[in-house]
């Protein structure tokens, strides 16, 4: 709950479409880009943006951004700008305090010798700091502070722009893959072309779907001859309000040209000798929509086993089970069932709340999270309720929803959190808290139930998580990697990144 | 969720707060009042507004009204203009189409002889048109097409102005209750006192609640010489967000008395003889949060009833249950408690969809619903699905559901529904389709299963829903109205406005 | 100046237009009002509205409301509903502090027995506070604190609704006007005519104008077979952007129907016996655009004449004559044709300076009207200047003005006043500080030229005020009244209200 | 009027200011800003940016921008933002159609090997396309198609960053200037320092001026030691609005160094020999405002004596002359002073007119400027008519009014343009249209009289306009100069790009 609550761990979206076939396309490409957008609207709120091409050559790119929701970040007269595009990728950016400008609203587009290139981008590249001192070195001055910025003009410099008569992109994004190891999931478009990248860690997620007429979504599908054209998403759960369907995902390391012909992998950059990808396992805990698909499973699915999981390291003896909404859901049930204890919903959240500006004087600051959330005493009451949360972070969020349940009637509030506690910051693209402010580094982690005021608290272990998530990866993923005509020769082709939970982080970090 | 998908049924809300002890109050009563409206935002989206009152004499009023969402419709510098309120009744709006004007908007304030009187009304008086015309005879001119101007007038017009002294409000209040049997739940503000008004069948819902020292709301509640002030809102589900506890429903009839001395009932107005109560049921199906409470029961529960019994009435062998989000929830989880079934989550919901401005074209507006929904197909595929939902109204919104499902693996959907089919319309406030419109007036519904492509459709029966609501009824109620020394002779104590599903009108309609 | 840089003096505007000849028309009426309101901008800049009607039976009314300038008040998809108009009436309203409502934004709409009618008002009823107790005591309830809500129930309750078969409403206004004597240009649609009205008094203004098709707007004029429609307003300055031409004047009492067959006058309401017309000085001082007729005369020539007898009165020994833009301009070169003096110019203004927000700190506030104005030295400096201003009313607005023209080299700045101290408060529409704010009422006035920093101050004498406007009216004055088959006894025709300079009033001011 | 009505003509204004004495400033920085760019907005409406830096080491930077005028551009609570700001510079952009983005506002900030700069610009550069081909094959991506990123890069680029150890700002400036001969008068901000640069043929203007203590702004004027801070500024109109007090020109070539300690010339960059100054012409008959000092004389005051010159060469036998107001009124007074004809006004202006929405049908439409003129046909009603024009450049929208004066009477209308005919384009930053749109470039203008409905047309001759621009320049020039130890050995003190009229332009075009 408490990364719904504050904002944390929100990262970015992209998405990226192409039209198959013979251009101009009937496909409205830019409202594709804008409801793929939408469905990824739980990666970023700050801004939004998106930019298509024509393909023609040369092309013609047009370029719709805003701050706030998709909804709000366009307008409708905006869109129709976009009415010959063929081809395009968004952006969906989350929010930090203090940077929120527009200009620093993504993709990000820049002219070059050899025309113009548009970037979107998520994640975060470690070694950011050198590489500005590097291409600020040459001579370039950077507008933003936006690793994507970053990345557009590492694509123009190397290979040196005057010695090429054209402009090898592959060539340019597997140098800029050479520079940097990790964190991020790209796109690029260059003329007719959507390049989609994602780091040799795999650290954060991409996946292709594929577009297919609406008079065929609902039956089984129909073959690849049908299709309408190629989408590319961090997140497969954008795929069916658009009408498009699940085809695989990006492998670590992969880069994929997406063009009118259809879908081609390029070249996967191997990871050094030795190392397993990282895919970031929060990615599982939290991030993602809980229909969205990772290495051949529902995110909704790990979330339950991880309930499961917690069940079995952590029972309890109380009457009723129930989750703090709506993230922690999965795990609950997960937990219900594993436990036989019965499910039951003790809050509803008033989803009007959110939106308010009220600043609440004295008295009403003090009541706190009682504004979001109403109380279902008669399914708790006199009861012992073991309450199921998917991550306590800096724990200030759950205390007063556990004094609502008390002063409603339970006589136990048993605190279960489905992920271990998080006591490192993350430097491949997650706003986490400072060291500091983690709850689990504080003093008052000793004694954490006391300090929330619960009867009784427990974390699922790191151990617990990782099996959780890998029980159902294996089977699939050679299935994947086949696809893929994948000649790397990395030693594992399973692995995540915990390192906000361990400190053990994917890649050595240089500053 | 029709209801929910389609705006049906939204209706009104109105709440009301007044400040105990000495005056001036440190009370923030604008906050209060715009607290208690977002809490009751699910009834009405259209426009909100709240006038205050310092309670002088004579009093200042002030207003601030606005289009939209609560958090849109006031601006922090319009809530500083309230800081010297004592006293104010707020409302929010439900949305029609073609009559959104900001002069519809209430709270109505209009200048008398005896001075500023300030109404909110929810509901919509059965002889509306008759008043009008009798309002208008008598050389009145009604700048607006809504009852609370025209309630506002009939208190003016009778007993005379100009034969009496001073304004005998309550004797004002009678006269209109009068002249018009229901549906009404109306706070009338006027210097220093808020009257609150049920009309005599209790269509419309009414609940009081008192306002307790922050330090002592968890607390287990403190005396009533702790009461920092009142308040009186649509439903009781707005006193928690506000620090207020629950005091009790205002009873049909009855007119409550509200000001910095307490809460005292004035007058219970009775029914015709031998007439029951008329309370809307579907308050408890649908308009209502769940957190709320009437006639001493939590809706959640009632709810979770309807679908135990539906259980009972229409079983199904099927291997889960499930529920289409949010509405139907509590009966899904109380028909797999008395199946038996396990209860699994089948759909996750998008949240951003709704704000978005999208016209999408004829490919993506086939997708339908696909839009809203992310499909959580490990939960079912392969599997038989009984999926409740709370009313099926047009029987347009459930069909492209249950293809989502079918096209991801489920053998069978089975629809459950947790309320009887709508066949007639309703003159008490709610918005529902015309009759022609109805599903159930229409030839498809001998057939509707095969019209909407689910395996099997079953509806709760009237009787069922009836006794599921009225089966945690009767003690509370005794003890309620013991409370509020009503010396009503009413023969029942305890009935239900059914009109909507049966056409028994609890009055006699006259047009 | 004064009134230009502090809003006083700003009333309002009304405007009305019925399509001539068989409907329905194809002349766009809602663009022909909001095209009329924004020429009658300068009258009023809180809010403006228009409401039109197709003219059928039942009429079908349409109303477009907003806050500020008419650009900002109507969208284009808002005059999009006005597409079956036949006839209309529009308002724009002045700005006065604290009561700024969209409620109060007119025209007013109220439903009667007998229909709806609508009603814009240009004026203040001096006795309004009587009327209004007289409408509550009949037990009406003024939602409201503006006179044309007022005059809509005083409309509809006499003749008794009740007792007539049919709406007369010549009959109601002309009860109307026998309960009031002034101050009011009225504008009243019922169905498929428009009523307009001026008072007795003729206190503030309203002109006629007839639509001719453009082909012919810019030849000699075609006959009246020509015309397309008529117009109502309350300057004549609003016809020629709407393609009208100049008819004439309604007169003092005058009520005029304007249908789809032409204009007639239904009534002449007289004045008592004895009572010269009052028509309001400062429309031609200051309120009106230059280049609006009153009383056949041009409101710039009127002005220039103010200048030419001001110059003869108050004469001065100076190299040049200037003014301060934009309104003294006239009385400027009328000053500078009497004196022979040469006319130049010492002020340019910053058109973009109104429209900034910033709230300066102590540094730049200190600037005073320094930011509005950029000084044009080269034309006066080394030399005397005599500057003309058309009104000083709080004195607090001239003398940063004297100052940056000697820091720039005047060596002396005269200061010649259009027209005389204002002394008195208005009671019939025009928004004038209080008695004790105005300059002319304070100690300091004594000493006004040391007090302001001028070298000498000189206002035009009220005589001389009267003579100047009066000059070039009366020929003209018996022909218009001709024209109106006016059987009015009054035994003067000619006649202005100088209360404001005066205290006298054209009427006895009943409270 | 034409460049008034059209847009024509419009560019950029530049605004700086840096606090003199010990930091942290007591002058609101941000403010001065602001108000500086009002007073320059007529140079451009599209949008407005500021970026203020504490001047600390290293600085912070705070930027606000927005589309716009500058009243909408920013936001009380942005300026807020800016609340530590000991310097900072400013931009507001003119408008073109189809590249209006927020991306595109300055001022434009980059970060650096050696730090952040912010550049603003007016002007363009004439050889930008090579430049831009020269950025980008060094591997240089450029996000904009504005000069204002394009020198920002050239900045960075040379000399190579990482051969230097700091960052020698007027080294890069120089070679920049070496790169680009004209048009430009730049500000660049680096930490602590404002450079102001004005390209070597001072094709765009740029003045420094002083802040005084208000106390003192209006005396005689203190001495250097009174200095609170130093502005800079496109015009020198804008320095009264903020109480500063002109200071002198920056000169053509020169680099002003602007800090702290206050003002010192780093360098003149000289013109190739024998290459005279080329300051744009047309900032005298239209650009720039009146009250600006350019050369040691206002552009009133020699818009006037063109108008004198414009009666030496095209006399006219009329009987009242008079001006399209308002750019041109200088001029008629001059053409009035000069003939000995009476001055008259025949239009006043509805200042509302702009701002409306309204897309007028074909009715209204062909009214034309009838809505944005009244006419004063009382002045000049049977009269012969010298009209006077700043300009006539695609001569589309004079001629409505001459119709309209004939419609009011005007026995003839002779036009008398106060600046020769326009023949070819700019590339030096004034949006000029085609070569194929002026009408002195097409078969009409043989007989423009006729085409336009005239009387008689005559245009001030290229000779006349550049003797009475020049009339007022030398004696001034030389003091100028001094001033600034210019060891420029450029042959000609005064000269004047005078492109557009004659197609000599100043230097030689490189495509």
């Amino acid at each position: 709950m408490e990364f719904e609550e504050n904002g944390i761990g929100e990262e970015c979206g992209v998405f990226g479409c192409v039209a198959a076939g013979e251009w101009p396309t009937q496909l409205d490409v830019a409202q594709i880009l804008t409801l793929g957008l939408v469905a990824l609207q739980h990666r970023g709120q700050e801004s939004a943006g998106i930019v298509t091409s024509n393909g023609a050559c040369p092309p013609t790119y047009t370029s719709s951004k805003g701050m706030g929701l998709v909804s709000s970040a366009f307008k409708a007269e905006d869109l129709m700008k976009h009415r010959y595009a063929n081809l395009g990728i968004g952006h969906t950016r989350y929010s930090t305090t203090g940077n929120s400008e527009l200009q620093n609203c993504q993709p990000f587009v820049v002219d070059t010798l050899h025309g113009k290139i548009a970037v979107a981008h998520n994640g975060e590249l470690v070694n950011a700091a050198a590489l500005r001192k590097k291409v600020m070195r040459h001579g370039v001055g950077l507008s933003t502070s936006s690793d994507s910025e970053l990345i557009t003009q590492l694509l123009a410099l190397t290979p040196p722009m005057e010695e090429v008569d054209v402009a090898d992109w592959v060539a340019r994004i597997k140098n800029l893959m050479s520079e940097t190891p990790t964190a991020y999931s790209l796109l690029v478009m260059y003329k007719d072309v959507v390049y989609a990248v994602r780091d040799p860690y795999g650290n954060r997620p991409l996946s292709l779907g594929r577009l297919v007429p609406v008079s065929k979504f609902h039956s089984s599908g129909g073959g690849e001859g049908d299709t309408e054209g190629w989408v590319v998403s961090s997140e497969s759960c954008s795929f069916q309000s658009i009408g498009a369907k699940y085809y695989r995902e990006v492998q670590p390391g992969e880069i994929v040209q997406i063009n009118k012909h259809g879908v081609k992998t390029l070249s996967v950059v191997p990871r050094p000798e030795g190392d397993p990808p990282a895919f970031c396992i929060f990615e599982y805990v939290y991030f993602a929509r809980p229909d969205s698909i990772f290495e051949g499973q529902m995110v909704y699915t790990v979330r339950q086993r991880c309930g499961r999981q917690l069940a079995i390291e952590a029972p309890t003896d109380c009457d009723v089970v129930s989750t703090v909404p709506e993230s922690a859901t999965p795990a609950a049930l997960g937990y219900a069932q594993q436990s036989g204890l019965p499910y039951v919903e003790v809050l509803c959240k008033n989803r009007y709340v959110g939106r308010t500006f009220i600043q609440p004087n004295t008295h009403l600051r003090q009541l706190g999270v009682a504004k979001k959330f109403g109380v279902l005493s008669d399914n708790f009451a006199g009861k012992r309720v073991v309450l199921i949360d998917d991550s306590i972070v800096r724990g200030n969020t759950i205390s007063p929803i556990i004094k609502l349940l008390k002063e409603a009637g339970a006589t136990e509030v048993h605190i279960r959190v489905a992920s271990p506690p998080i006591r490192f910051p993350c430097y491949m693209g997650i706003n986490i808290p400072t060291k500091e402010e983690l709850i689990a580094n504080k003093p008052e982690f000793e004694d954490i139930a006391g300090y929330i005021g619960a009867t009784s608290v427990r974390y699922l272990s790191v151990e617990g998580l990782v099996s959780a998530v890998q029980a159902g990866i294996s089977s699939h993923q050679d299935k994947e990697e086949r696809i893929t005509n994948a000649n790397t020769t990395s030693s594992r082709k399973v692995g995540h990144c915990t390192a906000c939970l361990t400190g053990k982080y994917p890649v050595e970090l240089e500053w």
